[in-house]
């Protein structure tokens, strides 16, 4: 890695008492919470937690998807599916602040050469690509449209917990080709140890080497390792770190915020602010919306498996739910 | 560590794949949890918890302290604080099994000489003596009165994120020449980051090394790393873990058996077993016990504090506490 003098500062970070001045918390607490919610915030959460962000000092919002109109309807979803400019202003205006926007556009369900607009007529700076392996062909023509346009644009690479690693091996070399800013270790099925999230952060600081990439980190509480898997990745060079307020996200959720500000001991950060967010905004959304670690979730994540299994029997009253033992007997048998 | 032919053997567990036979499981759900419910639990939790640790292949259960009825009042507190003979026998028998029995007996706390009968009088086989570092010269003699009485010994040195290294070094070497089998890693205040598990793993192995003695971990889940804390400290070659069902345990709770024999891929542990008792018998505790994760038990961990606040500021109503800013204020301004 000499090669890059960007992830040479990285080994500055000797212990947790010190900090790195390259890492960036990008929070995705609207973003990935969506998916619990089919994107329908109040209003007033989406402004408290673009507020609160401003003044705990987070670098990178997320508000939602660039999903296509054509394959979801806007009756069936919030508008936090869509991220059309004018749901944007309506909570940011014109953003007159430091805290940059991002989306999320996923490869096959985005629209996104007509629904992303050029980046001088848009509030939005960042434009992340959502891809499986097999759809990298399309996510670099969504990397490039979103580059020529004007963004910052990024990568997540989904569910490399269930792909071969010299087709991963190949996936990154692609990617380090393009015009992204950051390729993110994703743990989309929380199935990693640390010994897992170590190997592959080094093998992403290995593909990006030289280009001055970022390699980013993004887990799942499956087994109550996000938080800690992120720290891992930190160790090792990941500069970009993605959280959200009390984990909230898909299934077992994500890295909670307030853990990682707390960690991260750089004076940028405050966690005051952050604290009475999530006594006021965040959970008060337990009474409608269900995320966090549960026994089903630490089982799919156990055994590397999409959280559908999960998210369905915790779907259906607790009364009318089938025993653990019995999801347990289910999931094992469709390994 | 070359002169411990016991220790070496850690060095075998090269990936989650494979496993480390040395490997011995503790439970403490009832000697931990009773810290949240004066050590009051009903015999049907009790024996659902043994009978369950026998089959899913745990190696031991500690269910309760060996505390004094001379400070401690019977009518005060449940029967699992002061683990007579009877009370055991009433929910275990003579145990027929291979599970290991224990009990904590706490430095200043306990009336060992009396209390703890001759090991082939009782049904436990092992003692384990809790300590602060200014109280090891009475540990040492309670651990002297356990082993001569014919059980096995082992130590927990708490609260040692607060203790000087020097004079930890100095506890060390003292513990390392008593009888003790096994000396924990104690993380008391859930204070510990993953570089510092890994640091105090090392200078236990260390003062362990050339004695036959093992190192146990017992952590705290105040930060959320209570499972990646083990993870750590198996890497590094503890042996001896403690674990409980659901993580119940003071305040923040310890790390989750569930979790902790999905990862050991040791197949003496069964996890199916472990699912039941906690639907059963575990999670509804909770209608009338609260542990587990929360913003107040995070600032107390982040800040390296008893959790005390925290379980005060818990214990009022939810309606009747003051904003959780409100606590951060006051528990910063502690430090």
């Amino acid at each position: 890695m000499s090669a890059n003098p960007e992830q040479e500062s990285t080994k500055e970070k000797g212990t947790w008492l010190t900090y790195r001045p390259e890492i960036k918390v990008h929070d995705c607490t609207i973003r990935d919470g969506g998916l619990m919610n089919d994107h329908r915030f109040d209003d007033a959460v989406v402004r408290a937690v673009y507020d609160c962000c401003v003044a705990a000092g987070v670098d990178y919002l997320e508000l939602g998807y660039k999903n296509s109109k054509r394959q979801f309807s806007k009756d069936d979803f919030g508008p936090w599916k869509f991220c059309d400019e004018e749901d944007l202003r309506r909570i940011v205006g014109d953003n007159p602040t430091d805290l940059k926007l991002s989306v999320m556009a996923d490869a096959e369900k985005s629209d996104y050469k007509e629904d992303i607009l050029p980046a001088d007529e848009s509030v939005l700076d960042m434009v992340r690509v959502a891809t499986y392996i097999h759809q990298i062909p399309i996510a670099i023509d969504m990397i490039n449209d979103a580059h020529e346009k004007g963004y910052e644009v990024t990568v997540n690479l989904m569910a490399v917990s269930t792909v071969h690693e010299s087709d991963l091996d190949e996936g990154l070399q692609v990617l380090a080709q393009t015009p992204v800013s950051t390729i993110y270790v994703v743990d989309s099925f929380g199935a990693f140890y640390s010994e897992e999230v170590q190997s592959l952060t080094k093998k992403y600081m290995d593909a990006c080497a030289g280009t001055g990439k970022q390699v980013g980190i993004h887990a799942h509480n499956n087994q109550q390792l996000a938080y800690a898997n992120t720290i891992e990745s930190i160790v090792l060079g990941a500069n970009r770190l993605d959280a959200t307020f009390s984990g909230l996200g898909r299934g077992a959720g994500n890295c909670p915020l307030e853990l990682l500000v707390g960690f991260l001991h750089n004076p940028r950060y405050r966690l005051r602010p952050i604290l009475d967010c999530i006594e006021k905004y965040i959970e008060p959304l337990r009474e409608t919306m269900q995320w966090g670690f549960d026994l089903s979730y630490m089982l799919t994540g156990l055994l590397n498996q999409h959280p559908r299994a999960a998210m369905a029997y915790l779907d259906k009253p607790k009364d009318q739910r089938e025993s653990i033992v019995s999801f347990y007997d289910a999931v094992t048998e469709q390994v």
